[in-house]
């Protein structure tokens, strides 16, 4: 058995080291376009901002490493620039000689990767334009950087490349421009959820423009400058494209191997493509989203590690080794902050008109008389009426990304919202609180579920009917001193209510707000036991800003 | 209706709480016999190491609170003395008047809590010995502490309170002896994850004896001390009793209500008692054990706090809440490590003579080219015939929670060790890598459930015949200078071994020992693959290092 996989990274090199493990006999043949296979791609920001210092700890393997180790041939240099399903072979040129030769092949991998997506716009091929995705982008980088000692960069995307290269540029002291054509940055979670992230962007001195795209780069004699959709233009030292990617998939189609709608290269669960004996992974394919069990592309190193292996399996034996679907399960730090998502997010719910519901709780990540403890914020996403689990969005300091990992594995057994509550999670004060904010987001869920309680969002206050509804503030004054006034709103505390119900209006719906959403459940109760129609603005007066601030 | 609820921490304040967002009309009672209601008990040993400087921060909620929140009667220096089931009433002491009353039911829940165990030995009653249950024991520790200026303390168990007492008084500056009756602390995790904690305790200054008894306190004109199961005897400051706990079930059996054979107050699912209308919750009751389904004890304020929820959700309404079992899942900070579980351990699954196989894996929390990474150490239990996940262990500095809350939900939903290399987990570099050690931990055992890989375990080697097996060291010669060596092991290094099968001996089999259990899985391959017969060591030096000094 001969396998040939193009592409040495994430998803070719771990397919390529799970085939020796299989099969001591198979010749398995790695083809690399780049100088570096199976290198630590995202790590490349953090070196950029000398988090990590060691250019050299990035350089996970070497082709050597692959020959000793795993008896791989590895060739780095080397692009295929035809495959041919009826010949089973590649035509390969050989970047340093420039010599073409023919590899043949008995299976075929292609780990192709995606592209960062490059605009059509004006004077992106001056130098000082970058992309991010390879080491030599990134010793471009560091390199223009050093050389004309750059004070500003200017980044146009803000999805995690942008974000995190960010974070590196500003903590190496440059003063930093960020670009986002849409109103939030971190595209997997809602604009809400991304408030807080503007504020901590913000709150570093970037220069956060939202809804602002990049017209043109021009270069005069001092230097470059970036003109933008306001007219504005600025004088920049550099400029990084971080918009996207794109799945490099032109190889397989101009085989006539069949991509998908959103031009990745179609797979099976096995990872096969449309031509047998052909398999693909990683950033070029497209997989089955495990939500709307459609196809998407989920361009990151978890699921292409992944897809590696099961392609491995089934290259070489018929095990029926399957890819589950993808939860775009990710997470970034920015700062301070992380903030992290798996599954659907209401943008994409409403997008299909899927039915959904969502309750958003803000709450410790531990013990909250246990020094150190700072808010989670957490938005879930679930079915209405079956309490599927849809998606979930995080942020705060610290345990975002074990929030985040609880309920994706959660969503992965199918577990429903009012299994959440049950999750027997480790609880010791300098860790967690007895209830964790799943288990408390799980309740509040099942709340919903179960008629116990009646939520409203921030839509429905922004829209409220003076005619027939009230808006009932149960926060204490000292709060609305500290954190500022719903509008229009009736303010009766909580502590307070049980006395005070004749000053409610009978006739209309009470939608009630308190800080966090909590304490407004309590307040529901109250009132429906006494006859009152109501409803409880879920995450509060926490969410409700996070919203305005999204809306601004 | 009217419920009075016996205990008002954890279990008890959350049924009140709960019972009233149920219903508004119900008449709730607690009667707790302390000073304090609702307090942070977990938090206790933090406030006497100073970590938590305010005392106040551990009182969660007064009775005030509970009155103008809940419109809940919460009696505190209320005893109650005895349950009347006939009449539906019970004798309750109000201990500062000294007066008895009855006070009528019509549900009844017990969240009678656990007290610490004081074994029969001589001297347990002089000042200056201790246990910590409640706000008054600390405070008369930390009392203790000043008045006698207390340089020097003895700790008498190993267990969750042990431990934090034992990092709190530390932390204070003082020196702390441990005694630990068994050969390990931290029972609900194996001896052999239980070696970093040994080591890390006693890099700090611990004078931790294992296999060693407390036999008797005494006083003197100088002062305490204590005898030891050694026949030493050793100047004190003061003692403290952390053995652990045991229900308080005596109002429960003193009323007819039945109890199990652990001494916990026997409850179904909904938490009802024998006894019709009488509910009990929290450390005081027996519950199913998710993996033998049989009753255990666990006396954790996260199950507590959920029974509580569900108790009333039955007091109230017959809505099906049920308490769905417990793993046990626990976590302990110990200075810089953190070392969790959840499910069963090995011992009590070979005690049980449950079917079982074990993997370890040594892992970074996070992409080890991110600055901070630090090595996890994960034991994954599971059946080695369907692959059902029985329990997990691990200890690191960083992370650990995660992994437990992450194997504690999968196990919760039914996984197997299969599903566990398809978890998609949060990754960036600094929260994790591509691959996270919950992954791998399930490759590995699925290798194993697959035929893939054979292992072997420390007691192979140390049972290892000459004349029919044989030690591989596959590790670096570097590695053996650095780590130590195996015992009579053969040395070929991974990386040479495809050139070196000729030193093999054909007829043996073949056991291979590389540092984390990783490599040695490649060189079973290509061994097996040549017509070897082998066994790779699962967890290869670390785990091999952790059972030498777990059984020293």
């Amino acid at each position: 058995m001969k396998i040939v996989i193009v592409g040495g990274v994430a998803g070719g090199a771990s397919a390529a080291a799970r085939a020796r493990r299989l099969s001591e006999d198979a010749e398995i043949i790695v083809l690399e376009r780049g100088e570096y296979v199976s290198f630590a791609n995202c790590g490349l920001p953090y070196h950029i901002g000398g988090v990590i210092p060691e250019r050299q700890s990035l350089i996970l393997k070497t082709p050597q490493d692959f020959k000793t180790r795993f008896n791989i041939d590895v060739r780095v240099r080397h692009e295929v620039l035809a495959i041919d399903p009826e010949q089973k072979s590649v035509t390969v040129k050989n970047l340093t000689t420039g010599e073409n030769y023919t590899e043949t092949w008995d299976r075929l991998l292609l780990s192709t990767g995606a592209a960062p997506i490059v605009p059509p716009l004006p004077g992106l091929n001056e130098t000082g334009v970058f992309s991010l995705r390879s080491i030599n982008d990134m010793d471009a980088i560091i390199a223009w950087i050093k050389q004309h000692d750059v004070s500003h960069a200017t980044l146009v995307g803000g999805g995690f490349i942008g974000l995190e290269v960010m974070e590196a540029l500003t903590e190496r002291g440059m003063s930093v421009t960020l670009l986002e054509m849409g109103n939030q940055v971190m595209a997997p979670v809602d604009p809400e959820m991304a408030s807080a992230l503007h504020q901590e962007i913000r709150n570093h001195g970037v220069d956060l423009r939202l809804k602002t795209a990049l017209k043109q780069v021009t270069r005069d004699v001092a230097g470059l400058s970036v003109e933008l959709s306001s007219g504005e233009k600025l004088r920049t030292g550099m400029v990084l494209l971080a918009i996207g990617v794109k799945p490099e998939s032109r190889l397989a189609t101009d085989a006539g191997i069949a991509t998908g709608e959103r031009g990745g290269i179609r797979v099976n669960a096995q990872m096969q493509t449309s031509v047998p004996g052909i398999y693909a992974v990683g950033d070029a394919v497209e997989t089955q989203d495990l939500v709307f069990q459609s196809p998407t592309l989920i361009p990151l190193a978890g699921p292409a590690n992944r897809q590696g292996r099961i392609a491995a399996d089934n290259m070489l034996m018929n095990r029926g080794s399957t890819y589950r679907g993808s939860q775009g399960t990710a997470i970034c730090k920015v700062f301070s902050l992380s903030i992290g998502s798996c599954g659907a997010n209401e943008k994409q719910l409403a997008a299909r008109g899927r039915r959904y519901e969502k309750v958003y709780v803000h709450s410790a990540d531990h013990a909250s008389y246990y020094p150190g403890a700072a808010m989670i914020s957490l938005k879930l996403l679930f079915d209405p009426q079956n309490g599927t689990i849809l998606g979930a969005q995080a942020s705060g300091q610290n345990g975002v990304d074990k929030r985040i990992d609880v309920l994706a594995v959660a969503q992965r057994a199918g577990m429903k919202v009012a299994d959440l509550e049950h999750l027997e999670l480790t609880y010791a004060p300098p860790f967690n609180s007895a209830r964790d904010v799943v288990n408390q987001a799980g309740m509040v869920a099942t709340n919903v579920l179960f008629g116990d309680t009646a939520i409203c969002h921030a839509s429905d206050i922004q829209q409220l009917d003076p005619a027939t509804q009230c808006l009932l503030d149960i926060r204490n004054p000292g709060e609305l001193t500290q954190f500022g006034e719903y509008p229009n709103a009736l303010s009766i505390p909580l502590d307070t209510l049980r006395e005070n119900l004749g000053r409610l209006p009978k006739d209309k719906e009470i939608l009630i707000g308190c800080q966090s959403g909590l304490r407004g459940h309590v307040a529901y109760r109250i009132l429906t036991a006494q006859g009152f129609r109501a409803r409880n603005l879920s995450g509060g007066f926490k969410t409700w800003q996070a919203v305005l601030q999204a809306t601004e």
